[in-house]
């Protein structure tokens, strides 16, 4: 890995972002053009595209005085083993990007490559916070009013009702810290609103969430989601999963409908004229691709996972995520908190397991 | 139990629902104006509404001719444990109307009561159909084009691979034999659609299914739902009801966001007189009280579990979906294929396990 000297000319605001180029389903064709949009729209920051030089060179073209190449002369597929990749290719490019982070190098990891490979990447090379056996991935979700944290949405499949517990316990202090929540209210996301109701992991979880000293609220139904009956919603990554993805999928679904119709007839048309400011308002709600990415709670640097399907437009807004993720110093604000033991830190601590790179 | 002679006046083509009338969020003051609206709609069709018949007859009033009461004195509650609440009420609304079922005097059921409570009644008072393990409840969702099938929406949180597997089977039948796909294409729903993602279930469903002789298309994701990628989607309880309901919540929160927009300003209503036929064919596709309620696949008879929070206008559908699954004969429909293993049927019989009340 080439040495580094990115930073003599950062602005004070400014933060360093290391970003696979390689990773996702569209490798550096899309991944280039985003990254390249936020150093436009950001000269304050740093951009290092970890890469594949030439390539990332030829599809880059003329690179911004705030954009480096990082040569990185590997890549993990959306298709390999995480576990074994990532022992097989130790110059894969989300591989020195977390290591960039590791050395101080860079502020923050945003990258569309495998979500499991990039979790253990982070794991292995920048680690875990103190007191976190497994970091989750959470995302601001819409709804009226203001937005909450759904956790996990796919970084550890097979997690345990403990685990669950402790994505609750992050969950809430990205609430109170980063959202600025007081008190934040903690769901539970289950079948029905009933204890007895969801599977045996579901009602384990509901058991140590009402000894956890969190402002627990009880088990909320998918319905709930749009609602406002909690601040932050714990789930498993399969679960979870689902429900993003759904929701994107229906997304899309809901304006090609809209635009058949509108499109459809001159009487659509003319309705359409009309009603263009609602639709741009209502639009914005829907819009997941200005989320950008989901951090990844838990480790001890910004690492920010977008989707592996993200497009230009979606990656920019995801480098712009982790921006504001290392900026905040989300990863601090969590370590201080379970350190301090505040009100939704307090808890039993949940003991440090070895790292071992899961699927 | 009151004795019955319910069929002489019956329709040919003409049906009987046994419709618990005290289950669901709301209970008879819900249930019975839907019963009535089936039962005014449908005069070839009798509605034996079950429940405590002072209380029935006070809230239907003067009943059309082709409603029966039939008594029940107990209820079993929405936050009660099933297995403890059908040992100790023998006289339950949902137990008397699958006894209906048992004894030739119903073709069908309908309940908007307890889902877990509801499916125990149904394995133990109807019985499994050969070689099912475990009962799915099944539903039909929108697309682009023609609908397909998702399942389980519900009925047995912690299914394990095999009764994945086996779901992957009943749906396969209910599409090909009901919905007229011929070779339904089957997926299971992951987090990502490569072989190795998902937890440990869905990676061992995996295995099942490439091996099942169904046609298998796969592992497919949450943004995949509204596309055409499959004819059955299969996923365990936990995952597919809050993809069910979410959905609904989503229905609602998006034509609240339009309601507001058009009501908004004069400008919006003007749009809206403009768009309003587009606006009735968009709402009609999410309309997901028209889908009534959802058929229990794998049980002896007719059963269909609606939402327990479902009021008149949706119990009304479920009575129609109850009689539609009754007239089409879907159990025989699923128990021939099974027993002739057909294409879709094929495969390792399951083992049938004693009939287990289960949460």
């Amino acid at each position: 890995m080439t040495s580094l000297a990115v930073a003599p000319e950062l602005d004070a605001a400014g933060v360093r972002i290391a970003v696979d180029a390689m990773g996702g389903d569209h490798g550096p064709t899309e991944v280039v053009p985003g990254a390249l949009d936020h150093a436009r729209a950001h000269p304050e920051d740093r951009v290092l595209l970890v890469g594949d030089e030439a390539r990332l060179r030829a599809i880059g073209g003329d690179l911004p005085a705030n954009v480096t190449i990082v040569h990185a002369s590997q890549v993990i597929e959306m298709d390999e083993h995480p576990a074994r990749a990532l022992r097989e290719k130790k110059d894969a490019s989300v591989l020195v990007a977390c290591e960039l982070v590791r050395n101080g190098d860079a502020d923050a990891v945003m990258t569309a490559g495998h979500t499991g490979a990039a979790m253990a990447a982070a794991v292995l090379r920048i680690g875990r916070l103190p007191g976190v056996d497994r970091p989750a991935l959470a995302v601001q979700m819409i709804r009226h009013g203001a937005p909450f944290v759904l956790l996990d949405i796919g970084a550890n499949p097979d997690s345990s009702a403990e685990n669950l517990a402790q994505y609750a316990r992050m969950g809430a202090i990205f609430a109170e810290r980063v959202l600025h929540i007081e008190n934040p209210r903690v769901a539970l996301l289950s079948i029905g609103e009933e204890k007895g109701k969801g599977d045996l992991r579901i009602q384990q979880a509901t058991e140590l969430l009402d000894l956890s000293g969190l402002n627990f609220v009880g088990n909320v139904e998918g319905r709930d989601l749009t609602g406002s009956q909690a601040d932050v919603v714990v789930t498993d990554a399969v679960a979870g999963n689902v429900v993003i993805k759904f929701f994107e999928g229906l997304s899309t679904f809901i304006f090609d409908l809209f635009r058949a119709e509108f499109g459809g007839s001159i009487r659509g048309r003319l309705a359409y004229l009309l009603f263009r400011p609602s639709i741009g308002r209502i639009r914005s709600v829907f819009d997941y691709e200005r989320a950008g990415g989901s951090p990844l709670l838990g480790v001890r640097g910004s690492v920010i996972i977008t989707h592996g399907s993200a497009r230009r437009r979606m990656i920019g807004f995801g480098c712009g995520v982790a921006a504001e993720t290392a900026r905040t110093g989300v990863p601090d604000l969590i370590a201080a908190a379970l350190q301090q033991g505040t009100a939704v830190a307090a808890g039993p601590a949940d003991p440090v397991v070895p790292a071992e790179a899961s699927a």
